[in-house]
C-alpha cells in the first residue's frame, strides 16, 4: 500500500481563508510578473475564500520556513507556487515536510509519471529529475499533466489547529492545470455552499459612469452582489450569489435574471457578453452564426485588430485578411482612397475612413469591412485633430458609414482601446443596433 | 517655514535591503496584475539593493500596520504603493504617520499642486481631493507629476534603528514617475558605489544553450557578474559591475569591453542589441539608417508583426504597410501566389513564402518585404507539418529567400516567437549576415 494519502479527510471542515506564497528569486529581482498570485487570487475569490495577504519569498530555507509558518498562523489554507524543480535551489517540498513533521520518500507513482513524461517526448530523464519523485509522507500527491514536478497537499496540525498546505509548481501552465485538476475540485468539496457568478462584460462606458447608471440596482440587492472590474477600455460587472452546492440551472436563472434585466434596461447597449467571452470571441461567433466574412483596413492600429481576432483558434472561418495601410500611398494604391480626400480632409477624416472601408470590402471580397484611421501619438496631433482622434468606417452590403471617437491615454492605450472600439462597431452592426 | 522636510539626512547611511509592500484589495481579489512590485523590484535590483520579501495587503488598517512594522523589522527601506487616493478606503498615509509617531497636516505646497493639476485640465477639485494635501510632518513630500496624490518619504527610528519608509501612489504611471523623479535620485545618493550594467539582448538560442556556450566566460569573472534573463523567445544577458559613483565613460567601456568581446566571439550572431533596445526598435533603426522601407505579408501571425513595429512612435518613417493574407484567396489575389504552389506545396511551404514575399514587395512598393506562413495551432498540424512549422520569406532588391523554423509552445507563444523570428530574419539581412 502506498504510504501517501489518497484522499484527505475534509468533510465538515470549511476553508474560509487562504494565503498565496509565491516562491522564487526571479520575482524578487523583478524578472517576472507574478501572474501565479493573480490567477490563484482570482480563483480563490471566485470560490468565495477570503485572502488577506500575499507573500513573495526567494529560494532560501530560513526565510521560506518563516513565511510558511506565519501564513499558517493566519489562514486555513496556504498555497505555495514554485521551488518544486529538480535543482538544489528547489527547496519548497523539503521545507514543507519539515514544517509538517514528516519525511520525503520516493513515490513509485511519481517515478512512473516522470518516466512516462520523458517516454512520451522521446527523451530520457536526467539524474536530477528523480529528485522530483521524493515526496512528503502524510500528504496527498498532486498530478502534474504538463511537467515533471508533482505537487502535494497536506493536512497539518498547526499550533493545535487543523490547517491545509498545498504546494503547486511555479511555471504558470503547470500551476494552472494542477490547480484546476487537483486542488479546485477538492476545495469545492470543502464548502457547504458555493458562489455562482454571472459576468456582464461592457464596453463604451467608464467605470464610474457605469456604476452611476446602476447605483440603485447595486444598492437594492441583498442576495446578489454586483462588483465592477475595470480594465483597459472595458468594464466587467460580476454578479455573485452564494447558494447550495447543487442548484438547478433553471432556479439559478430565475434568481439572476431579474437583476440582469434591470441592468440591461439601463446599460444594455454597452453589454457585449453575458457569458464571459472576450469581444473578439463575441464578434467571431456573431460572424460565424451569419456565415459572414470580415476584413480590416488598419492605419493607426497597425495590424492590432487583425492580430486580436486571429488570436482565437478558428478565426480563419470568418476572417479572410486585411490591409495595414500605414502610408498614404497604400491607402491610395490598395484601398482606392482618392488624392482629393487625402488633400482636402486628410488621412484622419470621415472621408478617408469611408473610402478605406469601401475599398477594403471590394479588395478583400468580404461581407463586412472595418477601416480605422487615427492619431495614436505621441506626435501628430493638432488643435482640430488631437492625439486620440479616431475615425472608424464600416462597409457592408447595405451601406458604408463612419464614426468619430476621441480616446484618451498613451500610444499603447489608444491603439488598444481603438482596436476594441472598432470590434464593437462591428458587433453593433452585426446585431443591427446601428 | 514649511513644517515638512526638504532634504532627508542620508549621507553616510547605506541602504542594503528594501521591501516592497503593495496595498490594494484588488490585488488580493486577483483583479489586477502586480506590475508595481515587478517594476520596483527590477529598479532595486539595478541599484544593487537586496529584496528578500514582497507583501500584498488590502486596505485594512490593522493588517497594513502589522505588515509595515514587520517589513521595517526586516529591511532598511520599505516602499509601499497604493492607498494614497482621495477616498475613505485610502489609509496608507494615515497608518504610516501612526507608525512614525507624527501627524498629518495640510501642506500648502501639496494644495498648490492639486489646484494646478485641475486648473491645467480645466476641471475643479472635489472636496475629497483636498484630503490628499494632508501629509505627514517629519517627512519629505514627494511630487506627483501625473496625478493628484503626493507621496512621502520618512526617516524613522524603528526599535532603535534608523529606517526609511517611502509611500508611492498605486496607479502604475504615477508610481513609476514618482520613483524615477523623486525616490531613485535619493537612493543613488545613499550609496557610495553604484552598479553599472550592460545589456546584451539575444534571440535564437535557448537560455541553457546560451549559458553553456559562455559558461567559462561567466565563471572566469570576478569583477563583472553575468546573469541571463529569459523571456518568451529571447534571452538577455545582464553584465553588472559595482564601481564608484562617478566613473568616466571611457574607463567603464575599458572594463566592460573585454568581456563583451569574449561573449560576442562565442554567440555574436545571436546578439541583436547592446544598448537594451527591443528587436522592433533595432530593426526600425537599421531601416532608418539605410533610408529603406519595409512591408509585411502575414498569414499565421495575423498582423502581429505589423502591430509590433507600429508600437514604436515614428514607425511610419520606414513602414509603409502590410497585408494579412489569412485565406488562400487573398494570397492569390493580392500577393500573386499561384494556384499551383498552393495545390502542390500547400500554404505552409517554401514556395508559398517565396511567392508571398516577392508579391508583397511589388504590391507594397517597399525595399524589403517579409512574408510569414505557418501553423500556429492548436489545430491544423500534420506529421509532415506539425504545429509550430513556420516559413519566413524575405524579398529585397538582390534576392528572394525563405527559411524554415519549428517553434514550440501554444498558439500565443508560437505567434509571438514567430513574430520575433521574422524581425530577426530581417535584421540579419539588413546587416548582410545572411
Amino acid at each position: 500500500m502506498s504510504p501517501f494519502i489518497a484522499e484527505l479527510p475534509i468533510r465538515g471542515r470549511k476553508i474560509n481563508t487562504a494565503e498565496i506564497i509565491t516562491v522564487g528569486t526571479e520575482l524578487l529581482l523583478g524578472q517576472t510578473l507574478n501572474t501565479n498570485a493573480r490567477d490563484l487570487a482570482l480563483e480563490l475569490s471566485e470560490l468565495g475564500i477570503s485572502s488577506f495577504y500575499q507573500v513573495v519569498v526567494g529560494d532560501n530555507p530560513e526565510r521560506l520556513e518563516k513565511v510558511l509558518r506565519q501564513s499558517l498562523d493566519r489562514a486555513d489554507l496556504v498555497i505555495t507556487t514554485g521551488g518544486l524543480g529538480p535543482t538544489e535551489d528547489d527547496i519548497t517540498m523539503e521545507i514543507s515536510a519539515k514544517i509538517a513533521g514528516t519525511d520525503l520518500v520516493c513515490s513509485k507513482q511519481a517515478e512512473g509519471w516522470i518516466r512516462e513524461f520523458f517516454a512520451v517526448r522521446g527523451r530520457k530523464p536526467s539524474g536530477n529529475n528523480w529528485k522530483q519523485a521524493l515526496l512528503p509522507l502524510k500528504s496527498k500527491i498532486l498530478y502534474n499533466s504538463v511537467g515533471t514536478a508533482p505537487g502535494a497537499l497536506y493536512q497539518l496540525d498547526h499550533e493545535g489547529t487543523k490547517k491545509y498546505l498545498a504546494l503547486l509548481p511555479g511555471p504558470p501552465a503547470e500551476m494552472k492545470q494542477m490547480f484546476q485538476q487537483e486542488l479546485k475540485p477538492w476545495l469545492e468539496t470543502c464548502a457547504d455552499e458555493r458562489l455562482y457568478h454571472v459576468y456582464l462584460r461592457t464596453i463604451g462606458l467608464g467605470e464610474s459612469s457605469l456604476t452611476d447608471e446602476i447605483a440603485d440596482v447595486i444598492h437594492a440587492q441583498n442576495e446578489i452582489s454586483i462588483a465592477p472590474y475595470a480594465s483597459l477600455g472595458e468594464v466587467m460587472l460580476r454578479l455573485s450569489l452564494m447558494g447550495p452546492k447543487e442548484i438547478a440551472t433553471e432556479e439559478l436563472e430565475q434568481r439572476f435574471s431579474p437583476v440582469i434585466e434591470q441592468i440591461k434596461s439601463r446599460v444594455g447597449e454597452y453589454i457585449y457578453s453575458e457569458d464571459n467571452k472576450t469581444l473578439p470571441e463575441v464578434v467571431l461567433d456573431l460572424l460565424a452564426e451569419r456565415q459572414a466574412t470580415v476584413g480590416f483596413a488598419e492605419s493607426c492600429t497597425g495590424g492590432l485588430i487583425s492580430a486580436e481576432l486571429t488570436k482565437i483558434p478558428g478565426a480563419s472561418k470568418v476572417f479572410t485578411g486585411g490591409v495595414v495601410s500605414y502610408s498614404n500611398e497604400i491607402k491610395k494604391s490598395l484601398l482606392g482612397v482618392s488624392s482629393e480626400v487625402l488633400r482636402d480632409e486628410g488621412a484622419v477624416s470621415e472621408g478617408c475612413a469611408l473610402a478605406m472601408a469601401a475599398g477594403a470590402r471590394s479588395l478583400l471580397g468580404v461581407d463586412y469591412a472595418v477601416a480605422i484611421t487615427g492619431i495614436a501619438g505621441p506626435e501628430g496631433g493638432s488643435k482640430d485633430k488631437p492625439v486620440g482622434t479616431i475615425w472608424i468606417g464600416l462597409a457592408d452590403e447595405e451601406k458604408t458609414t463612419a464614426q468619430h471617437f476621441l480616446i484618451g491615454g498613451d500610444r499603447a492605450q489608444i491603439r488598444k482601446i481603438a482596436t476594441l472600439t472598432a470590434l464593437d462597431v462591428l458587433r453593433k452592426r452585426l446585431l443591427r443596433i446601428v
